[in-house]
């Protein structure tokens, strides 16, 4: 199976099939048809198929989906089958809440916690204790680290992005409020709060309007 | 000017122009040429030009576009002219984080904490007290709020939804990483922290093969 030539719009789709069918399988679900997931997922059944197509099916004709084996395969896909570790910059409520979230479930464990703040250090979370970011070159050359999680303020952000990249580090998940400049070679996922407000805020306002179109 | 028919892409993309944009005004740039902007957002300029077309233009020939001019419009179809409420339900560290992190810039205030823990009543975050949860009918009822946030676990977060939703809340910005069951009447902008997560897991596990094309 190859994962060449894969439109983005799918790959965005994928952790949403992840997650539909982690609740399938809580449910204690077998199977389902492309027609059962599409209602759940208000996707068309077409649609799934044609997505799911992009990685050679794992449907029957007339039995559907084995939740189980399509819920792993598209985990390996995500690459969420390997164990992969994640450090937190930025110990203030953000960092501590993605701290206390449970993201071993998809494959990632958070091995630790940085931050500026002296009142911080030692206090753990989850069992992990808070170290003071100039420890990080030294962590980082006895620890290898495949994600960091970036929670500073927005003024400190590209700085210690930069740091990141100095350091080797070639994926950052970045909340701060701002694009950051690494090269290429550095992966960036943004979650940025404020958009997915506005957003909001747009249809919320527009919503006595027409809806807008696809 | 009208607001209908536009592709929920452009609208996706309206709240970073927003972003650039304040970047600009807060550098005290006064105009932009769509290439400079495009090189900037890392969108072609035909798409930028496309896409302000859809609000009317705010382009002149040979000038570019006036940032303050462009960055207010854009406001103002985004609804971030008017001032907001929003009230968080969840006063744990993802609650205390978003009512720590300043709104009131795209016309939000937070009016209300909201939790069941009795160990953080009237612990006050950015000056607002934490309330118990069993007050909410009462606040609502002498407060307007245009957007609750949700911040519970996902245990309880579609519980807490239908009661949001029977108090009268239009707007639900939720973090829980399930899909509430609320009527259509009721606007959900989910931010999902593990599916983007997961993206970044595929694109970093991927990174060495092909880049999977748009």
């Amino acid at each position: 199976m190859s994962e060449r030539g894969i439109s983005s719009a799918v790959i965005r789709r994928l952790p949403r099939y992840y997650r539909y069918l982690g609740e399938l399988l809580e449910n204690g679900e077998v199977r389902i048809s492309s027609r059962e997931l599409s209602i759940r997922m208000k996707v068309t059944a077409s649609q799934i198929r044609q997505d799911l197509n992009n990685f050679g099916g794992f449907g029957q004709q007339g039995y559907g989906y084995n939740v189980r084996y399509l819920h792993d395969e598209i985990g390996k896909i995500l690459g969420l089958d390997v164990q992969q570790t994640m450090i937190i910059i930025g110990a203030g409520n953000l960092g501590q809440a993605l701290a206390n979230y449970d993201f071993s479930k998809i494959g990632f464990n958070v091995i630790g916690i940085f931050d500026v703040n002296p009142r911080l250090e030692g206090l753990a979370v989850r069992g992990i204790e808070i170290q003071m970011i100039d420890t990080l070159e030294d962590f980082l050359r006895t620890n290898k680290v495949d994600v960091a999680a970036l929670t500073v303020p927005k003024k400190n952000a590209r700085a210690v992005a930069t740091r990141l990249e100095d350091l080797g580090i070639k994926a950052i998940w970045n909340f701060a409020p701002i694009d950051l400049k690494v090269s290429d070679d550095v992966l960036v996922q943004n979650v940025h709060l404020a958009e997915s407000l506005m957003n909001l805020s747009f249809n919320y306002r527009n919503r006595r309007k027409d809806k807008p179109s696809d």
